[in-house]
């Protein structure tokens, strides 16, 4: 008999219906369970971890006032210097910087026409000096004249090769490990996390599933215009040297309406350019969660606010001070900073 | 004893952790057991069929060579025509009509002004003498000026009262009984359905997921601009007079790469306006579905394809039927047509 060849608790006796139903029990009690354990291990007790947790809890108990179904549990959040660094300058930049110098020899013209030449002899002035008119150049020589499929391969293999200077790692290993965790947290609680950047949507969504587990259509951020045409009988999207949207101040609220549709009811930010995001998802009617990341720690990594030149954080404070939003002082909340993080 | 007061079959007895093994594997081969029942009885058996039955089939069997992972199982619809009727004139025009007539008292200068004189009048020459420059100042009277909350609420509230002409019911009654099995079996088996309409975003999110099931996420279409303004202290959206974006012909590739980021793996159409998205479908690597609904039935529905002046299925009929595309014969393959079906 094959009893006899089980462990004694294993096998068929008066007890058997009484564990198994246990056994039913334990696994409908599970996801009840996994909730008692911290989902942010790697946040510090502090105001910011205890305003997110009651957040999630009276959102998703059915019997709070501040219930919300699933279907509106939206949370939008803003990718540099919030979900990953953004300094000594915004990781597009590089990948931008390195596109030039891969096609300088095809452009022999770019070693006497800026913003080009200040890239090829890392000349920083110069290129400061090129402003948004030679911003937007560099942009779209480099985004643009390809197709949509070559554009994905592009950013792939960079991504695969480049390094940050100051940590001599993939950009993709600068995230927040506290912002990891909060993700999956909101997820594991019947969110849909999205993305709203003003980054560039077909530069981050090459590798925001694997890093951040955010597939490609909850990726919203600023984009060119695309043109469909037939190459040999074949249809391809070509990338046009022509701003079609910029994901960024006023544009955010704008760009949530376009994809998403629905309002947020938890927003994630850490500069003014995500001001109006928090203030169109604080207008909506329900509980609400609006919450900025303010860079305060120089020696795990980077300070700075209202006086940076650019990823300025001025207006946008001011009125999370004004309106109570959740202030997260990264060195005082950040338990860990980064997945690898060399300081812990 | 509790036992005593439960029927027989209900007390612990020898044979209970026998049933209750069985319990377990029932639950656990329902999901098999659902696919066994007909996931699209109101189809007729024929190749239609088949093609969509076999099509699923190959693409979520894990042992299949054209097995795909259910991320990227990314099923693309088209609206009018498509997933519910678009005769005698695409509804959202209905919408656009019944706005003017209600706006009217508040614009007398309309009583000699076209296309509105035609609107107000029921000139239908008239109507189709303003051409697309009528048509597009109409639509822009119509669906600009004011925010998207109170856009929302104007369609929802149209789409409460008006009434379909032929059938005196709700547009939303004139959907596809067929397509909306359709929709079921792909989600059931693990797509994401998106509609991809050459109407207007914003007209078809706030009924889309009650009626079809998708949400508004995963509406693409149409759309005008839209700004972030502070009106007395609460951010607004306010809809502009201005195109944003024309989700049609060679646009609807652009809406799939800009709202998706992913290629989908099988596409629906029924005119000429859906080429595009069947071509960009049907150009990808893998098992790919390409279909599109041909209108043959005068009797339940509508006759129209080559000649039809709008909504005229030509070179997308010649190009399904060279590549092998399935097309769908209403009258032959549909066994219902609305939900309501009048003739069955």
């Amino acid at each position: 008999m094959i009893t006899e060849t089980l462990p004694t608790f294993l096998m068929w006796n008066r007890y058997t219906p009484v564990l198994m139903y246990i056994l039913l029990l334990i696994s409908v009690a599970i996801p009840a369970g996994a909730a008692l354990a911290d989902p942010l291990p790697s946040w510090n007790e502090g105001t910011a971890k205890k305003a997110i947790i009651e957040f999630v809890r009276i959102v998703t108990d059915k019997s709070s006032p501040s219930y919300v179904p699933p279907d509106d549990r939206i949370a939008t959040f803003d990718n540099d210097g919030t979900l990953w660094a953004e300094q000594p300058s915004p990781f597009q930049s590089f990948f931008a910087f390195d596109r030039v110098k891969a096609l300088a020899p095809q452009h022999p013209e770019w070693k006497e026409k800026q913003p080009f030449k200040a890239v090829i002899e890392n000349d920083k002035e110069a290129l400061i000096a090129s402003g948004e008119r030679g911003a937007m150049e560099m942009l779209m020589t480099t985004h643009a004249g390809m197709t949509t499929v070559e554009f994905e391969k592009i950013v792939k293999d960079w991504m695969a090769t480049a390094r940050h200077p100051r940590f001599n790692r993939p950009f993709t290993d600068l995230i927040y490990q506290p912002m990891l965790e909060l993700l999956a947290f909101l997820r594991n609680s019947g969110f849909k996390t999205y993305i709203v950047s003003g980054g560039g949507v077909d530069f981050m969504r090459p590798w925001s599933e694997k890093v951040y587990g955010i597939p490609p259509q909850q990726v919203v951020g600023s984009s060119i215009k695309k043109r469909f045409e037939m190459r040999d009988g074949t249809p391809v999207l070509m990338r046009l040297p022509e701003v079609d949207f910029i994901d960024d101040k006023a544009g955010k609220p704008v760009g949530i309406d376009r994809f998403i549709g629905r309002r947020p009811i938890a927003a994630f930010g850490n500069s003014d350019g995500d001001l109006e995001m928090l203030q169109w998802t604080a207008a909506g009617q329900g509980a609400r969660l609006m919450l900025i990341v303010h860079h305060t720690d120089a020696e795990r990594e980077w300070v700075y606010d209202r006086q940076s030149p650019i990823c300025r954080l001025d207006k946008a404070l001011d009125e999370a001070q004004n309106r109570g939003w959740i202030v997260v002082d990264m060195k005082k909340d950040f338990r860990r900073v980064f997945p690898f993080d060399p300081k812990n």
